[in-house]
């Protein structure tokens, strides 16, 4: 079936049985009062946004609405605020308004908002509905599904937080008309990684259509938010808790954590740090001998062509290196990595050499 | 089988899939280090206790184990310090120690210390294990079953938590020794609640071991305590979330919140509220022609034999009432009662008339 015939609001259902939930993916999808009453359907309804986002969505999501009463938390913008402090003004507002269990909590914005606003919609009275609302690249990929919801603690990233399921996911891809090009490029990263670790095919389509992608084309992003979507939930419906397949998600990630975390969080996006771990990872996989050089070069032509770092500087090596065996130390034991098999083809291992690792590093950081 | 033949320790499992668990049941099971190993059996453990009872039964837990690590966090004690700010403290000191997703945190004392070293075992890395040491009988019979976690808001009661459940449950009825009269007492009342809910077999015992019960006899209370636990557990098993019969475990609890709300929850413990709201339910059910007087006098003198209180003064009816309607508007929805159809079953109903209510209030209150 062609990406192009696609109908204009594509629904896509995440199997989690009791806890199943649909997404819809379209371009306008917000402008469809019907739509959003149809899963937004509480008496009482709590929309969750931050002040760069909030002034452009939230009105035509309350536009949608037949609700008793809506009432808004804006929050400040960006990942500092990521914190149980702002969560708490969250649930002070649903106390405050003594919202019932059958309320809903509605995040519109980033990652940030849709991780806050599910974190509090798990804690208020231990857990009602909340429907995600992405309007980044990333969110609608990524954080939008899978459930995981939480806060940064000072001492490290989502270290707080709650298993969570959304109970509808609305991803309007027209919204990411009006996102910053360095986001949208961030946001590609993940969508490779779908590719990468079980979709040769969509890598494929990705190397055909990428140019479309970032050029906004409609059809386009609408079949790769869909396809993104659809592989992470049948990973997520497989594993929700990440006891086996779902680790193959963090490809790119223990490096791309560790970059973020060596550079404090301020100077790449969470996407660009994945980007150039994604090349960690394929380097890792040519030196533990699992793919050949010119898989390894597919992964960086298509990197490099969604304009995407293809090295970290102004960082040294070991820093990065110390992160990621802090990482290790939490989790107790060898740190596995995610690498390839082939274009399509993830895997999770420990069998790797100090040496190789140290080499990639050196590498690509630096 | 006769509840004097009992195994020194006693072991009973609540069943609820891959989130099944044991509760262990005895007098001096905390001076048996072998069981508490094998239950207790992670690397890094963190006890959560607070100052009242951590002096007493966190030396003994501590020397059973063979961690690596065992820390401790021991909190004020007290219903006003169970809230967010609190759990925070606990979450503190996991990522100050960067204990792993493989730890365990370990709650050592009564329901006010196990919802809150539950919630944060539930929050810290999106849930890590957790084991419940219960030492106060309500802790014992109630709040150690059921995987309910979590904290008081300003604006209202448990309004913030999770639903998580222990990785086991190790219940020394031996502490109870240590526990004031009262508090004793005030457990017996969630005690009768089971046998009134579902269980006139076990009502009747209660009625021939009551005197037993408060004077500590080893037998009687392990048997009480693995009737109680048995009978929530089944409860539970069936209905996790409680969107069916679970509510039955709240009998004379609407009108028990309601009077420590109307009280500001310092007058009375929550099993004395309890006490008198299921008198109060006792009544109610005679009013709708539900039970006969007899049953409601069997109630009564059960429930005075406890040492509970027959009547709440200080506070005016209506008083209760509104704070019993302020639920209701929370709920969104007429308030549904649970009442008796006879000793030994309960039943959930919103058919009952506000004037035989206000004669109930009337009654018992004020």
């Amino acid at each position: 079936m062609g990406w192009a015939f696609l109908l204009h609001v594509d629904t896509l259902k995440v199997e989690l049985g009791e806890r199943s939930y649909p997404i819809l993916i379209g371009a306008g999808l917000l402008q469809e009062p019907d739509r959003i009453r149809e899963h937004i359907d509480a008496r009482d309804v709590l929309i969750v946004s931050n002040s760069a986002v909030g002034p452009l969505y939230v009105p035509p999501v309350t536009a949608g609405l037949s609700a008793q009463r809506v009432l808004e938390a804006i929050l400040p913008d960006g990942e500092a605020h990521k914190t149980l402090t702002t969560v708490t003004r969250i649930l002070d507002v649903l106390v405050a308004n003594r919202f019932g269990r059958d309320c809903q909590v509605v995040a519109v914005g980033g990652g940030v908002v849709g991780d806050m606003a599910g974190f509090a919609a798990a804690c208020y009275q231990r857990g009602v509905r909340y429907v995600q609302v992405p309007t980044t690249l990333l969110a609608q990929v990524d954080s939008s599904v899978g459930g995981k919801t939480g806060v940064n603690h000072p001492g490290g990233k989502n270290l707080i937080g709650a298993f969570h399921q959304p109970s509808a996911v609305l991803a309007d891809t027209a919204s990411l008309a009006t996102l910053p090009v360095r986001e949208l490029r961030a946001g590609m990263a993940e969508i490779i990684k779908y590719g990468l670790i079980c979709d040769a095919v969509f890598f494929s389509w990705l190397e055909a259509h990428l140019d479309a992608l970032l050029t906004l084309d409609a059809a386009a992003l609408a079949y790769a938010v869909r396809r993104s979507c659809e592989i992470k939930a049948q990973i997520v419906a497989n594993d929700e808790r990440e006891e086996g397949d779902r680790a193959l998600l963090n490809l790119g990630h223990t490096f791309g954590h560790a970059i973020e975390a060596a550079t404090q969080y301020t100077q790449w996006l969470h996407g660009e740090a994945v980007g150039a771990g994604l090349l960690m990872a394929a380097a890792m996989s040519h030196e533990c001998g699992l793919i050949g050089a010119e898989d390894v070069d597919r992964v960086r032509r298509l990197v490099e062509r969604a304009g995407l770092p293809l090295r970290i500087e102004g960082v040294r090596p070991t820093a990065v290196l110390d992160h990621m065996h802090r990482d290790k130390k939490i989790q107790s034991g060898r740190i596995r990595l995610v690498l390839l098999k082939g274009v399509g083809e993830g895997t999770v291992t420990a069998e790797y050499s100090e040496a190789g690792l140290r080499r990639t590093m050196d590498a690509f950081i630096g």
